[in-house]
């Protein structure tokens, strides 16, 4: 038997938002350390690792492993039905077709419950080695988010430079070029705005605008997010779940020739 | 001669966005007693009736009973451009093939007439005779919204299910299904926010739910809604406009074949 | 050599905004004056005269006068990555084929630079002599962008009559009529609320809404709008942008038979 109670429910609603764009169907997996989602998107690009920690919840119960096959699409339907001030608990029973979750209104009023069919799903689970990256930049989220969404309308792919002094967006398109620098600031007032880059090697490398725009959708789970780069490894975006756990999207950098690779 | 003053505006203009959905042309009566309307939707399903009393009008001039047919959707049009402080005033001659909405702006810097050609149309008066109803749940008009619109998501019908405890809105659909209760509550800061049920005998009736989404456009005119049931009627769905009337709409109960009815 | 820098780069983001619905391609102007724009819209009926001075930059540099041909919808979009408080600065080097637009934050933690091909542009300079209006009104941008809008869900046509008592904007159309009046008003607290009308004969004049309504675009760059009647002359419907210059719209009062011309 499976329940899992999680008081600040808005966290799994936005956990859905931030998946649901890349992933059509997914396996979660559910043990005694967590829950958790690793899936390839649709068009096998990227991979999206997931992971909310057993402790984390109020109430964890999870007799056995379980791996429950879901629409991602279907279930961000039905968790749009809870508020964001609900409680949710996530339950199914051992051998059931079904998940079920439930939403209790902070004042105990009003209570719902959705029950979801489950889906068979195949899924291969893929060993993601820990690394050394060259450059780790963490800034704000949003400042993130905006500079995917502005370089996607001069092009479709992003330079991400990083420097001692500072991290560089680059991109190109028929219209013209851009190019957008941070410098490195890590006195500010607020801890989540700094812009921290450690740097042990520079690295240039480019990706897709089109995935670096769907990772941003996890932008309202965390103020702050953190680019992880090597030049032999695909890109680590991460975002923390509050205290519990994570998101992180990984994409290989593109391979292109020389002529295309001059943004600047 | 017809002249109708009503100082907040803003109220004609919420109730013609609360039928216009539902109805594309409609007589409305003019007598002594107030302003009414009675309208069957598009399709002859669900009835729509409005009164806003004499009394609720800062001047109210109707010297003979007039029906004035209207296209809701021109009207709508029209008293769009009233601004939400402004003073209307509807005005009709004896006999004219015209009506005139007039907007007075607070500071009577500004002051627009639209005039607006009427139609002939049929209408057969429906009598709606007083009846006792089963039961009655009176509710924050937005958590019914909500409800109404949450559902929707999975089903096409909704099954409202009265006891003394509480009511259940249940739907059923192909990804599957969803039951929310609502406690009675009477105990809240704001009586607006009470969940008050009164039942003389339980019910559990079936609705179509793109009906009640339209009944729904009504929320910004009461913060409450009342709905009332019996197995043998129409639902009614009430909100009341400010102290000057209400609008009521009426919807019969879908008749189901047993294997459609058990969306629990 | 250009070099002109703007604090308050939000200016500029609404001055293209203002401008880029009318026209699609123009040259702006550069001199030891200012900077500035003047193109017939696409259909040729309407005129936009834009100027910002250089007295209202930072810095100002233009060492020979320079006309750059620019697409306005590619260069809206690179300003769009403008944030609303960043510092824009245009860059163009002597016989130069791109222009540069750099955006630096108030806190110079990130600069952006967008580079942007320029377009070769027939464009005849058209003189606008000075002339002496028969009417001119001053009224809130917001009040005759609302009415222009509003009027526009009834009829294609605005009939602006200027008396010394007020101004009436009049359309018909087929589901009716609507006309508007404002009052001259003076006596208001905020003097960008006034109503000013400088009557030297009265005027009625017939316009296209739909041009009116691409002039509204220029409504946030100012509070009030500024509009001259004259029966013999295009009517002039200016912004001023903040203290450095003005957008002005220049368009030809429409010549209507007899029967279409009864809006009230």
């Amino acid at each position: 038997m499976l329940e899992l109670r999680l008081v600040q429910g808005s966290l799994l609603k936005k956990v859905l938002e931030a998946v649901k764009d890349l992933v059509n169907d997914a396996n979660f997996d559910c043990s005694t350390t967590g829950f958790s989602l690793q899936a390839m998107d649709s068009s096998h690009v990227a991979l999206v690792s997931l992971l909310l920690r057993s402790e984390g919840f109020e109430h964890y119960r999870c007799d056995r492993n379980l791996s429950m096959g879901m629409n991602l699409g279907n279930m961000s339907k039905m968790l749009k039905c809870a508020g964001n001030d609900d409680i949710i608990t996530i339950k199914a029973d051992d051998g059931s077709d079904t998940v079920t979750f439930m939403f209790e209104s902070p004042t105990q009023d009003k209570i719902a419950d959705f029950e979801m069919k489950l889906m068979d799903i195949d899924s291969e689970h893929l060993g993601i080695p820990d690394a050394e990256y060259h450059s780790i930049v963490r800034m704000p989220s949003g400042e993130f988010s905006r500079i995917c969404k502005d370089l996607s309308s001069i092009g479709d792919t992003v330079v991400i430079s990083v420097t001692k002094e500072g991290v560089k967006f680059s991109t190109a398109g028929d219209i013209g070029t851009a190019n957008i620098v941070l410098r490195q600031n890590t006195t500010v007032d607020k801890p989540e705005d700094a812009i921290v880059i450690e740097m042990n090697e520079p690295v240039s490398l480019s990706f897709a605008l089109r995935y670096m725009n769907s990772f941003t959708k996890a932008t309202p789970l965390s103020e702050t997010v953190t680019i992880s780069l090597s030049s032999e490894l695909p890109v680590v975006v991460e975002y923390k779940v509050a205290e519990m756990g994570y998101i992180r999207y990984y994409l290989a950098p593109k391979i292109e020739e020389e002529e295309d690779t001059k943004p600047e």
